[in-house]
């Protein structure tokens, strides 16, 4: 039976109200965005500690950047002509008492006041390797780097469905180094990735994928993408069967980020990158899913593995 | 002797360089944003658990908000008024195909293509309790609440002072009830706190404070605040003897939540609340000034508290 999109919204509205009434999500008003129960991120804290231990052996070295990322930074990616309508800009204040008055004014008339905020230095990550790429412009040691970040990414994509929230955490394991390096890495941990989610009891599928690119030209990057198999999403069913939703992604990047900020091996190749990126919050969601809104009566052998009690 | 301010900045952007050799500080080209080494990470980490411990008696629900606020639930505070130049407004692309060429052209012509975005529904949190206070609009059950915050906040101050960075993070432990309880706990926490940095070894010094309201109003703001004694920190000398930091505030917000929100207790009462912050980011960097940058030499004693051994 075919799923229709009435249902499978449905379905998101009613898994979402489940969630709330279980005290993991806490609604703010805003669609796709909630405070975490203390039971959801305690979830989330031990799957944390769980990849740490299953990324153990890499020796990444690890970096935690806040969610923002330097405009001009921003700017020598190509993110504002692929996904513009996901980022985040961060605008502000920059009058004197005479702006401010009229800042003022235009707040009490319920004027939009936004308007007069200017730009920042900063734009919000839209995923959190994006801030590493220009702190490694130069030269790598030999053998590259293994780097591990953990953050919060920021999407302007409001939805009902849980899963889809607009700032939420990803755990990655970035590779800087050579085409057969960064390949390796991202066909490692595709099936490290794979075999962790399915240890925790997720039905877990592996997929090619598209990053989703803005508009016309868009469509014909996605087809690019998936051609030469950059990305792979690791799929699994929460609010539909049919559209199963990416709770981990490997994606090789080629030497995109490697000639934006100018990142060269050893050798002075231009370097390749590939990370792979866990959505801490949608594994969490999935586990809800598969193993009941309760994590004190998820299975054992589950609860083993996560250390849950 | 008195410092000038020329020798307080030199002294700022000399502990930022031994930060930076340390590997704990990764710049990002803007002021006020690294990238956080792993040992400084750890020290977090301890840190947090160390809090943890302290304030495990206060048997607080644990809420994790994301760095983002309701635009409209910020609209119904004062910050807007106060301390509008710290604000961070987060603003998206919402336009079709026709907008989205004129923005690759302003892209590539470096236009300010950023005025062509508009507000969306969230702001960056400024405080991490700010986003706890829209969701407790309502009745509190008898006793009020107490509620355990962690979060990275955002405040527009860009600085060469490594403590004063755009994004960090802090645990807050907030208090809503009755005026009594709300005043309880902000006296409760000030002397914890207290002990909590001295035991960690931090030359630590309780002062009455204020927000740093903004132009000629927020003058009187300071003072009423002040005289009012709102507002304590707990500040330690990093870059600074006779400007030192504050690493840890508590706050007594008055009924000006309960208000903005209508928070009511139990018995109908509009409700006061209070808040303790720790900010981390500034902890740690006490803790590397006063003990060294390498955590492994710090003396056995901070060691074992902070359980980093």
């Amino acid at each position: 039976m075919v799923e229709t999109g009435v249902e499978s919204e449905q379905n998101q509205r009613v898994f979402r109200d489940k969630l709330v009434n279980a005290g993991h999500l806490i609604p703010s008003g805003v669609k796709g965005v909630y405070g975490l129960g203390g039971a959801f991120e305690s979830v989330v804290q031990h799957l944390d500690l769980f990849v740490t231990k299953v990324g153990a052996d890499q020796n990444a070295e690890v970096i935690r950047f806040p969610s923002i990322l330097s405009r001009a930074a921003y700017e020598r990616t190509d993110h504002l002509e692929t996904m513009p309508h996901l980022l985040g800009s961060i605008h502000s204040f920059a009058g004197a008492e005479p702006e401010y008055l009229e800042l003022v004014r235009m707040h009490e008339a319920h004027e939009d006041w936004s308007r007069s905020f200017v730009r920042t230095d900063v734009v919000l990550a839209p995923a959190v390797c994006y801030p590493l790429y220009p702190t490694a412009s130069g030269t790598l040691p030999p053998g590259g780097r293994i780097v591990d970040l953990m953050a919060f990414a920021f999407r302007h994509e409001p939805s009902d469905d849980p899963a889809r929230m607009q700032m939420f955490r990803q755990r990655e394991y970035v590779r800087l180094g050579t085409q057969q390096q960064a390949l390796a890495h991202r066909d490692e941990w595709l099936t490290r990735a794979e075999k962790l989610l399915v240890s925790v009891g997720l039905d877990v599928t592996r997929v090619v994928a598209n990053d989703p690119f803005f508009g016309r030209g868009g469509r014909v990057m996605k087809a690019t993408q998936r051609e030469q198999e950059l990305k792979y999403e690791l799929v699994v069913p929460i609010t539909s069967r049919e559209k199963p939703t990416a709770v981990a992604s490997c994606n090789y990047h080629v030497d995109h980020f490697g000639v934006a900020f100018d990142i060269r091996t050893a050798d002075g190749e231009v370097a390749h990158t590939a990370c792979v990126g866990f959505g801490y919050e949608r594994i969490a969601l999935a586990l809800f899913n598969t193993h009941g809104m309760d994590p004190d009566l998820w299975p054992q052998d589950i609860k083993r593995v996560l250390e849950l009690s």
